[in-house]
């Protein structure tokens, strides 16, 4: 079901315009316009949700299996090395995954945070044993 | 079928000990030693595959699955806002999947590339039209 307002349901209705690359019944990929590296792509669910975890069951695996098949052919097309793939939810609360092409140039950067007590974090999610 | 010298095989297989979170028949989840936030874990299949793009059909569906189940109990173990999902194919070649939540502060950054042509990529990908 569309929401109002919701960019990416617009896009995904036709109702605004996008560089489309590819798309099939339940999801579409197009280029982000604010790209990491060249031929940075989101791939959507055309069915609105609020973020990958809030997505119904099963409706997560059919995105990843579009995310895999757009990325396969975005690594051939493009000849990127790899395609990385990220979910952050940040600025549209609609489901996106960005696939962004690596060429040997990071297109982006992992923080690292130090001093963290890691058997504390493993007993706070309730350990399944080492 | 684990492959030699692989340390996620090994990982997977028990032979080398890691922060286990969670775990079905097919994937484990265990923490990250080199965090970007706190609770930082990686998802991988048990079974090896260089990458994401490479998995077997569906195998691939699956683990986003996995991914989608630990995401969710993190984002309440940890009292995380939301779960970042990453994938990059860098340092270990055993299809890995990043877990790293979101406590309001950024965990990575993104590049933005300036200057790239739209249209003409959207072209060298043959589009399907807008």
């Amino acid at each position: 079901m569309a929401t109002e307002n919701c960019i990416f349901c617009k896009i995904a209705a036709g109702d605004i315009p996008a560089k489309r690359l590819w798309e099939d019944g339940s999801h579409i990929a197009f280029l982000d316009i604010r790209p990491a590296s060249r031929g940075h792509a989101l791939v959507i669910p055309k069915e609105h949700s609020e973020s990958f975890l809030d997505m119904a069951k099963d409706s997560e695996k059919e995105l990843f299996g579009a995310v895999q098949e757009v990325g396969k052919k975005m690594k051939e097309s493009f000849g990127a090395e790899k395609i990385f793939v990220l979910l952050m939810g940040e600025e549209v609360p609609h489901t996106h995954v960005h696939l962004i092409p690596y060429y040997g140039k990071m297109p982006l950067s992992l923080n690292h945070e130090e001093g963290l007590d890691l058997d504390k974090i493993l007993e706070e999610f309730g350990n399944t044993g080492e």
